[in-house]
């Protein structure tokens, strides 16, 4: 921690709100919080108080802030090079490329790269559209995929609506027990017929106009969504039935984010690994600390492309700094088990933590996740799980905050969502501060 | 440099084409060249060869390589603190901001930041379209404002046929004196036929389903087209006449591209400042060392958002790494003269020698452009102006390189756009090359 000087917090928010432009946000209200510097599960602002940071950010600094592995490796890039065109090679990016496809597998054949996630669903519906020689992209009402064109549109929740400028998105009902849209009482019935409904969808629509299913794995912000027995196989075998290509979209859920590299290769999703033919990433691949995303191409699906032009680029794809900290960042979770962490503290202190918290807290109406992806879906009243009101989680974000804790909230939800790395120590403080702070709302 | 292994070079190769996924490309003839290291205006490969770098990678490197006062911003802020959400502040967030808007004047209120120069438009089009309530969206067919869904369709060039996934966008005729499209025989009367032509599609498409008309202020990719005279001021006009927004992108012309900050601050585009509403900006503002993009936004526009929530974000806006690039970048741009070096060294040594070089080569057909942005444009026949077919530019780049210079190709031009920091003795040795070059696959 270097020396810190409050002034400089002060000085830091008023430049932001005198001259940046905040995402998601009417300008006027924001009154946003100053990080001075972080490390591991940790960061801090410039009067030095710290916070615990269970949100990891966006969900992004799965190797913890500032590990010295990937700093390193940027400094080291910094350097050397730090950019150079996309039709010129590059030794680290097709050593990050190397990587990401043994952590995929074998059925994958090649990776584009590209700034971020958005911008990966972007690429990976065009080679699905281009190769199948159709149109429509199906995905679900609850999902993100992004800010862009065509990933927007995609996109099912609100941030879709007014930002429909393209076309040939159909949107279905995903599987969510909790809050069923198909009349369900398990949740394996809740698979069944969220397969029913997607293939009804798929045949109304017309399979023949329809290029792609776009699925995060585990749906991230629309409340870590983890499927229920059977969805994916059913998914997949949808797919093939029909011949359409199959995109995951790991952006969130990848890279250690569930204990696995990737979700679909976990038990929490599936018996044996469903296996795409597109996986969309960003964030988790190198813990965002360079803007990097892109997308995993199967054999066949490159192989498509051998003799054809693939019509995509964007001056950034492969940059050599950001290919840097993928290395720099793969390396260091894999010779230091920060996947194998996150999947243990997950299964043996956070899950169980949690679900000790709802036991306690009537507010908490269930608890979704895996690895150190969870979400606390709370509730006014249990019987009718009516969603909790924007106020209380205005509340709990404080409360949270000022006993030292940085959190994730969307909608009705607090996500618990730290670095990979975390310790059962720093999980033990977290539980404890939502515990008092559960307790200071519900007062 | 750094001690080069030849078989580093071989490594890259073979991991490249083995793992990595290109753009705008058919992967199976690609044979990429592989940069080891650069500084300044040079590159050179893993067996030691240099190469002027007269074409910015793509064209981003206004800087030069490895500038060293933007690779120690990186390696400090590395150091400090690489990543945090963009609801949260940051000081070097504000700081570049500030200096953005600095730039920029007085009739700017905020920057929003991206990743790169697609989503910069993606999010000045969304802002346009939600401040006039308004659908459409006018550029021109020589253009190219990104590859994401929006910005893809707002493409005027061939990359946009493949990637129609977007609605309301209508493309337009731009001035193009060389080439015109309006039977005009002066640069004089193609700027009032453009205008006219321009005001009709307004008119016809209905100007209240109009929100936004997107131009660079340079067409860049397309082929340096300087817009001839009062066309920008004639523009503007229509905009205000029928209450349009304008927006400039500047990815590739912005940031000292054109030897001014914007090119639309410069003589050579306008007798006085044509203001846009809206700036979109990539590439020079931090000569691409890490990946980022913006808008900068009217006070008028931010302020309309200043109640409204702005529906749109990224992972990674305000990325704190490329925000302290950015700050390198442009103290080490002003400190040094380098937007005044690009103005004279194109004035004086780029503009004067092609222009001798168009004497002595019937091959060129047209020398266009201002500060170290110039393209060639290539003849068959000089009478007919027909295009030099594919092949010659083949000849030419491979003739290029093998005298070491890095060329820059698009369709039948050869562009020369070196990075801001050119010397004359650099310019001199590049022109011999250029010249050696034509006489070779005249010959």
């Amino acid at each position: 921690m270097t020396d810190l000087n409050p002034a400089d917090g002060i000085l830091a928010h008023d430049l932001d709100r005198a001259h940046v432009f905040h995402s998601w946000s009417a300008q006027a209200a924001l009154n946003p919080f100053v990080i001075a510097g972080g490390s591991g599960s940790t960061i801090w602002d410039y009067d030095g108080k710290h916070y615990l940071d269970f949100s990891s950010q966006l969900v992004n600094t799965n190797i913890g802030h500032q590990h010295p592995a990937v700093v390193n490796a940027i400094k080291a890039q910094a350097d050397l090079l730090t950019t150079v065109a996309p039709a010129h090679g590059n030794l680290a990016r097709g050593e990050a490329a190397k990587r990401i496809l043994g952590l995929a597998g074998p059925r994958f054949g090649k990776v584009f790269f590209t700034n971020g996630g958005a911008d990966a669903n972007e690429n990976a519906i065009r080679m699905a559209r281009l190769t199948t020689g159709r149109d429509k992209v199906l995905s679900t009402y609850r999902s993100y995929h992004g800010n862009t064109g065509a990933a927007v549109v995609a996109t099912g929740d609100w941030r879709r609506v007014p930002n429909e400028f393209a076309r040939g998105h159909v949107h279905f009902f995903g599987p969510f027990s909790y809050r069923t849209e198909f009349w369900s009482d398990s949740p394996e019935q809740e698979s069944e017929r969220a397969l029913r409904h997607l293939e009804r969808v798929i045949q109304s629509e017309g399979p023949s106009s329809i290029a792609v299913i776009l699925l995060e794995t585990i749906p991230g912000t629309a409340g870590v969504l983890v499927p229920p027995p059977g969805y994916l196989e059913g998914v997949r075998a949808l797919a093939d039935r029909y011949d359409i290509v199959l995109i995951f979209d790991e952006v969130m859920c990848g890279f250690g984010r569930t204990g696995e590299w990737f979700a679909w290769q976990g038990s929490a999703v599936a018996e044996s690994p469903v296996i795409p033919d597109l996986i969309t990433f960003a964030k988790g691949v190198n813990s965002g600390y360079v803007p990097v995303g892109g997308v995993i191409i199967s054999e066949s699906i490159a192989n498509a492309f051998e003799h054809e032009v693939f019509p995509g680029g964007l001056t950034y794809s492969g940059h050599p700094l950001a290919m840097a900290s993928i290395v720099g960042a793969l390396d260091a979770m894999e010779s230091e088990g920060i996947v194998r962490n996150a999947a243990s503290v997950g299964a043996e202190h956070i899950g169980p933590g949690l679900a000790a918290l709802a036991e306690k807290h009537p507010m908490i109406g269930e608890v979704r996740g895996v690895g150190v992806f969870w979400a606390l879906d709370l509730v006014d009243d249990p019987a009718t799980r009516a969603p909790i009101s924007t106020a209380v989680i205005g509340q709990l974000k404080k409360e949270l905050k000022t006993r030292g804790l940085l959190p994730f909230a969307a909608d009705n939800r607090i996500h618990v969502v730290p670095p990979c790395i975390v310790t059962p120590d720093e999980v033990a403080q977290a539980l404890d501060i939502y515990d008092e702070a559960f307790t200071a709302v519900t007062a």
